[in-house]
């Protein structure tokens, strides 16, 4: 068999209409590797409206992030038009006391112009995101240190006053906001790189720093951060870690209960929890860190962070293939993981309903077409030779093997983001959609996308779109719903029957979001009943007035 | 530069004689890789007795260890001969219960023949591995599933009889034995392989497989397990999860906070807790199961483990180099962080002193000598083509570069072995020096060897020997001091001096081997107050009346 040479694989950015992989003397090249589907035509368009773009609204008072005010009107409604919470959802205040007057003087004491309780400035910090969820605090927060969000924890608990901590705001299950009246306590001026050791590649770092901004202080001295996501514009890395966040690179550097090595938190009583170690090993008795990562900001408030970072790698390709079954995509991860081993840094998958939600409402073209699932398949190495050689080796036997029927491989940082961005702008096609039911699923691979199509059988015509799309490589579905507009009726339709159906295999209701305020009723899907008492007896310990981040995470206890 | 090609590299077991690597033209070449140092006869030994050899006793009644008995015999001293912990420590018996003949008919009706009372039984079980701590047990029970271990933990719960958890019994801190007459729990029967999914590569267990015929097992389906350590052939995966084992994969594959994806515990009240998921990501909620990794039998007992495997490498290199300073051995861990990157799979130093000791105790020649620190670096990978390259490339410029001076490296898995035996074989060789005291340190990598220096200075002639070796890579220092026998005085003039030598840099006293009995009272070194009292909460909340693994881990609330 002839290899498609490295240049070659490199020659499909430059030469478009041209064959993709030269697969010359091989028996199925005429039928795979034919001109005939190269109709990508993006170098006309302009690169930058090709890039990722942020999933968040502008974080205006943070005066850090990269990003601009567009993402907001990517829905027709305003955040004062959102529903609230309270009402959509029949939720009951619990008896917090209610801001006043000396609770403001005391706070404006404290932090003097950082106390935002203008009603127009507010409302971007009462609604998530995705527009689904609304809150109406009259009091938002900006502390710079532990020490101003401890005498404002010791404050809030001393006078009953409930707290909603929050980062970035991009959260997908409506942790991040209020439900009700909660004082906003903002990461966002909490925004400092403490220290990093480019020996140990151990960073320390202020809660509010935009995850983006750290990856690129970080690629500057060679390094990189071990997660990646979508939002990484806009998300706050104690938002990351109260969250627990997967993302892309997870299935690489593993999930942050590995890469997180210390932590710095307030408690609900004001107390500062001092465990930011810069160590890579540490058994001096229990690991207390691991309560805060994933408690999405119920069990304390997250000023600092110690992250243990990868070296940047020296070479990244992307290759974006077709499959035309299911089977298929599983087949070809399970042949990556052997043949591209140690260098295998991402595995999505996206089904072609998403691929088309992407072209119609960001006018994105993807550069294979006629397959009904995708493939990306990032490697990142040390040696870019190697890497392209074990690339090249491992995408000959694909398709010989029939596994993949068409593809194109990136190996230019540009290009590469232009293919990520087909794979990360998924959930804003989404957005342009309509109302959008998101679910987030851990499945045995092998079951994973039986789901989606199971709930589009379900669903019929009452549903516009069922999509799925994910980290495969991670067993970790997105299986995504969208409807004109917001219906009790196609709610009750979907649940609980997707999370009996996640259930009934043993997966998890919640894979990477967390499960906030709208999932935290149906744990039960995935925890046995000891468990979730126990996790209310932990926060019971650590928080006992139930201050912080209330309506989240947990049932109430019985 | 010329390279030596692979095949030069492979013939250096061969070739013993001759030189090792072949680095024609090089203007060090002369100076450096002379076949002067080639003194090994390996060939003449045996190869069974270089092989790994068990650092634990005869797990007599397990009946499904690989060992023999001969490790027993490493000290003079037999079980009996320990002075008791009560006696040496000075530690007050808690007011448990004592067991009585109804305690023992209630056992033997639940669990029967499975209940050992016999005192020469009981003797090996009461010690730990390195005779340095002795209880005095009278019962022994060995549960085959969860739900006896359930009844066993219900009933002393009731009746208040304090409880040991135990499994290989391999642990260095007097964690794995009893202090007075606790029921030692034995996980040694809970040894079946529950389930493994060779798509994802997790692997289900009971608690009392054993490391090595975990790995045995897996390595027939391609794939190992994510953490090994020199006393994999008698240590069980629950004791390696409920102390958090490190050891030399770590850096690879990372801690088992990352790779352990569930657990099944039993509570202090008997209580089953179900977090068995088979999940790369799940976040429904708190993450329970990182309350049980690495507390040391003290919340729960661990009945059986969900963890993710690594595909085996292809190819694996191991590197044994001489460094004639600690700085080059850090300059040399740089350089292969970067030429190395994904492939690195462990980066080991040891200095001559521990290397002079296995040789005298053990027999064991070392390929390179004339050296005062060494290095074993391990690759493994996919392509063994790549891998050799990169490898040597990176030793040409470690070489070039003055950073190393002489090395060998072995591609076959027998010269591995025996390589790898200089390294794991240092804790028996120590034991053979006399009475050990044994230090397991965090630190900056940059300080690690100050330490050493440091402790050598101050401890004069009182000690026979003071030697350090670790894993380089994780910052993990082993600080081991060698006396011809326990001496009070010794120990006062080593304790608390190490601790506060490491709080001074913000290391951690116990990286990997835990605080158990032995290292309780110095946690304030590497913890502040405000967490060693959260943790007393925590358990007090899952162990109310404090009956597992007591003594242990935690100083007593005050």
């Amino acid at each position: 068999m002839t290899v498609s040479s490295l240049v070659q694989l490199r020659l499909v950015w430059c030469c478009w209409t041209l064959p993709r992989w030269q697969m010359n003397g091989h028996k199925r090249s005429l039928a795979v590797w034919t001109s005939a589907t190269a109709k990508w035509t993006l170098k006309q368009k302009k690169l930058a409206e090709l890039y990722r773009i942020p999933v968040s609204r502008p974080p205006i008072l943070s005066g850090t992030s990269l990003l601009g005010k567009g993402a907001l009107s990517t829905t027709s409604i305003s955040p004062k038009e959102v529903m609230l919470t309270s009402e959509r959802y029949g939720v009951q205040r619990l008896p917090f006391s209610h801001v006043s007057d000396s609770d403001l003087a005391f706070f404006e004491h404290l932090i003097p112009g950082r106390v935002i309780t203008d009603p127009d400035e507010l409302r971007l910090f009462n609604v998530d995101w995705l527009q689904s969820v609304r809150g109406c605090s009259t009091m938002l927060l900006r502390p710079r240190t532990a020490a101003e969000v401890s005498e404002i924890l010791r404050y809030c608990n001393k006078r009953n006053l409930a707290v909603n901590p929050q980062g970035g705001n991009t959260g997908l299950v409506g942790g991040s906001v209020p439900v009700f009246d909660e004082i906003i306590l903002s990461t966002a001026l909490m925004n400092q790189v403490i220290s990093f050791n480019s020996v140990s590649g151990i960073l320390v770092c202020q809660a509010g720093c935009i995850l983006e901004n750290l990856n690129t202080y970080l690629e500057e001295l060679d390094f990189i951060m071990p997660l990646d996501l979508g939002a990484k514009g806009s998300c706050h890395i104690g938002g990351n870690v109260a969250t627990n966040a997967g993302g892309l690179r997870l299935l690489r550097y593993g999930s942050l209960r590995g890469t997180v090595l210390g932590l710095e938190v307030v408690l609900a009583d004001g107390s500062i929890l001092n465990c930011l170690a810069s160590l890579r090993k540490d058994n001096t008795g229990y690991d207390l860190k691991q309560l805060f990562i994933g408690s999405e900001g119920t069990l304390g408030v997250i000023t600092a962070v110690s992250i243990l970072c990868p070296r940047k790698p020296k070479s990244v390709n992307l290759a974006f293939l077709g499959c035309q079954s299911f089977s298929q995509v599983l087949g070809t991860f399970t042949t990556c993981k052997g043949m591209l081993g140690e260098i295998l840094s991402a595995y999505e998958f996206m089904d072609d309903k998403c691929m088309k939600l992407v072209e119609s409402h960001l006018k994105l073209s993807k550069p294979v077409t006629g397959s009904p699932f995708y493939i990306l398949i990032e490697t990142s190495g040390s040696n870019s030779a190697h890497d392209e050689e074990k690339l090249n080796n491992f995408l000959e036997h694909v398709m010989a093997s029939g596994l993949v029927t068409d593809g194109t491989v990136a190996t230019e940082d540009k290009k590469i983001k232009i293919l990520w961005s087909l794979r990360e702008r998924i959930t804003e096609a989404l957005t342009h959609d309509g109302c959008v039911y998101k679910y987030d699923i851990s499945l045995p691979v092998e079951r994973l996308y039986d789901l989606v199509i199971d709930t589009r059988a379900r669903l019929g015509k009452t549903a516009k779109n069922v999509v799925g799309y994910g980290h495969l490589g991670d067993g970790n579905l997105h299986l995504n719903i969208t409807a004109e507009s917001y219906s009790h009726s196609l709610l009750n339709a979907i649940e609980p029957f997707v999370y009996k159906w996640t259930a009934q295999y043993n997966g998890s209701i919640s894979a990477e979001h967390g499960l906030g305020f709208k999932k935290k009723h149906y744990i039960q899907y995935s925890k046995p009943q000891e468990a979730v008492l126990l996790m209310q007896q932990v926060k019971a310990m650590l928080d006992p007035k139930g201050i912080l981040n209330p309506y989240k995470t947990l049932p109430a206890s019985s």
